[in-house]
């Protein structure tokens, strides 16, 4: 096809374009470059022949970039790219090989916080349409993007644009922001997510440091944290909040029938990550049922006293936990983190003091949703085979992009499953971006017949 | 005495050296400016009229001072005067009011990193001793220094300086690096200090952090972390660890009636901390009983995962933790490090690593010393009244000196109780730097005749 040449044409403004997006630091977190970074996308946009515009809420939100291409052919059929421009803080930055907003290229590899998730995502959608539009000078069906710069923190704002721009924002079938590509280099075409409910839990026992001697009096709060966290989970990762389970379903036979033909390399897995056994030896098909379906409980961040190098004799006055509980279809975050509120209570740790910082609800599209056929065989095209899975073990807004839009959401793109993301040397695959360019274009033909 | 009133005179020219100290950075733990700093105090001494030299042990050692007045009149009698140095990291930054090295003056305040601990303590030995020969031009007995640094991080080499000088170090009675003042303003002589056992534990689940998704499946290195603690300590600050108290005396009659009649201001103790209960719920004789006497088990410091603003969704691949147990006369650190990792071992814990950073021995001076008397006296003439302690609740390498020199320590000196020794805000009591220094006088004084 005439659009798939351009794109092997053209791989190398695919690469400069996210070279450029990556050099601009976006961290979220940090509230980093964020306004700068929306304004490079509307650039890139505009320059692939996209019509793109800034969306605002307000002042101390980070702005959204809306766009959109008409069809002449086909105006009764949209589809719409979600997509995030924000990327995870670059920490520990010692541990990078190069720079981490360098976009290094290494061979088939191009490097950088972002270069996977999600600005190598976004540049293959980005690149599908302009494929269209500098062959055809037209798009087989109406193309939207929505493209949010707070994905990294939890989505805050994303429901309010959805809801603020939904005539805007409409359509019939939603490619999310992200697909893994396993190590046998087969797209995952994830029909669902996780939710999460994100926390911060603080103690605090005395106004300041003090002298280690004093342990014998005042009491540490990385100790009382310590009694608090065990009494949240056991070692085989099993929840011990009262009623934590009591909306999860059982997965349906269909759902069965999906996980047990899903594949999972364990032993490359193993390797990749220096592991030798899996949470509470999980071994067979509940290796599978887990990544799709157990919620957890993870310590994302332990902070107290001294954590430089040698031996500092300090009392710490504070001791701060970050956990991130990961949420299954009908878990309510808000019920979730009332129900851990009433456990510390209970259990006599009132003084522990909980703090949200973000919570999701789970989401997922029907294995039967005909969209499902649509972006699997435009899949198997591009990379040979695909494989379908119930849900990604991932968190993203997909439960507000359903509700509020009402149409199927189906995840599936170029991210290398061990690209590193969220961690040093992240790193997107050349080969898989160009697979996933075709892929997408494959996908937009298919939907708009 | 004549002596006294050079001290009185001359305060302009103590509070401008200990300024002087203060500003030179002196961080054991970051091995920042130690050169720099013992320099300066060689300087100081000379200035003072006191033969002052480097002693070195090697390249990679912290150099220590040695100083030298010898009595014309009674060269057959010898005090020692041991200081270091060194101080503890200045963190966190933002709590100081002024920064860290500044030594800012306020009313009866000098604010600063080593303020007190030690170097407002090490310039009242020096004006004491100055005060001797600018007015005497000789000294009532033969006077030594010896200042190390690297007291902060455990006295790791001190050991060593004291057998490798022990004839040049030869002496009959020691005063120690620093003594507390109460809230009373009186002065505590302190006639033992606690071992210490610093140890660092850390534990690696996965070659990188990894996506939190991914907790499902792989362990947290954070929660075996907290599994593994959870089975050193009860939450009432007893050790869990057997055989860990097995070498421990009981008081003697003549300790315990010490302890009866030592001082502690609870209330003020609990306002200053802003705590309302103690560990363990210790109340009357039990809260001096334990300060003397208690071991401990301290996290002082807890590191893992994203430790910065917002919401980072990482699952951590390594989890480190810093703990300082401290020990009573009797408990070798060496043996309770042994039970420790036989304890990790046999409650599942082979995994996580053990580093010993430090050890040191406890070590406590007999109350019917005759030295004893000599220094009660001299600080009960100079704050009017004083207390003595069994044992201070801190740490230094008393038992080396004590085991190579063979002589007394006391502990005596200016820090007030909460000059906020080793946190944000240190600061010397100018009232008591000049009190200590007249008190070292009458020391010196008793000490010969």
């Amino acid at each position: 096809m005439q659009q798939e040449q351009y794109i092997d044409k053209n791989m190398p403004s695919l690469i400069s374009d996210l070279k450029e997006l990556i050099r601009q630091p976006s961290v979220s977190a940090k509230n980093l470059g964020l306004e700068e970074c929306a304004m490079l996308v509307v650039q890139i946009m505009i320059k692939s022949g996209i019509h793109a515009e800034i969306l605002r809420l307000g002042q101390d939100i980070p702005p959204a970039v809306y766009g959109e291409v008409r069809s002449k052919k086909n105006p009764n059929k949209t589809i719409l790219f979600y997509n995030h421009y924000d990327v995870q803080p670059e920490e520990p930055l010692e541990l990078w090989r190069d720079p981490p907003f360098s976009g290094k290229v290494r061979g088939n590899k191009i490097y950088g916080r972002g270069s996977a998730d999600d600005k190598g995502e976004l540049v293959t959608r980005i690149k599908a349409v302009e494929a269209f539009l500098k062959t055809d000078g037209d798009v087989p069906c109406n193309i939207k993007f929505l493209i949010e710069g707070e994905e990294e923190v939890g989505s805050m704002h994303v429901e309010e644009y959805l809801k603020r721009y939904q005539r805007k924002l409409s359509c019939d079938g939603i490619i999310w922001e992200f697909g893994y590509v396993d190590e046998k280099d087969r797209p995952i075409i994830s029909l669902g997510m996780k939710g999460l409910l994100y926390v911060e839990l603080s103690v605090q026992e005395s106004v300041r440091d003090a002298h280690s001697s004093l342990a014998v009096l005042i009491e540490n709060p990385a100790w009382r944290m310590v009694e608090a966290l065990k009494t949240l989970r056991d070692k085989n990762g099993k929840i011990l909040i009262k009623d934590w389970y009591k909306e999860v379903d059982a997965f349906t036979r269909e759902e069965l029938g999906v996980i047990a033909q899903e594949p999972f390399d364990e032993k490359s897995f193993k390797k990749e990550y220096g592991v030798t056994r899996f949470v509470g030896n999980k071994k067979g098909i509940d290796i599978r049922k887990a990544v799709v379906g157990d919620p957890t409980c993870n310590i994302a961040g332990f902070s107290s006293g001294w954590e430089g190098p040698g031996a500092k004799t300090v009392l710490p006055s504070k001791a701060t936990v970050k956990i991130d509980f990961r949420l299954v279809p009908k878990m309510d975050p808000l019920k979730q983190l009332s129900r851990l509120k009433r456990h510390l209570k209970e259990k006599g740790f009132a003084d522990v003091q909980v703090h949200m910082i973000h919570g999701e609800a789970a989401s997922r599209t029907a294995i039967s949703d005909p969209f499902v056929k649509i972006v699997k065989k435009a899949a198997d095209e591009s990379f040979g085979t695909s494989v379908v899975s119930v849900s990604s073990a991932g968190t993203g807004p997909m439960y507000s992009f359903s509700k509020v839009l009402k149409a199927p959401c189906i995840s599936v793109g170029s991210t290398y499953v061990y690209a590193r993301i969220h961690s040093p040397n992240e790193f997107a695959r050349i080969d898989l971006l160009r697979k996933t360019t075709k892929c997408m274009c494959k996908i937009i033909r298919r939907f708009s017949s």
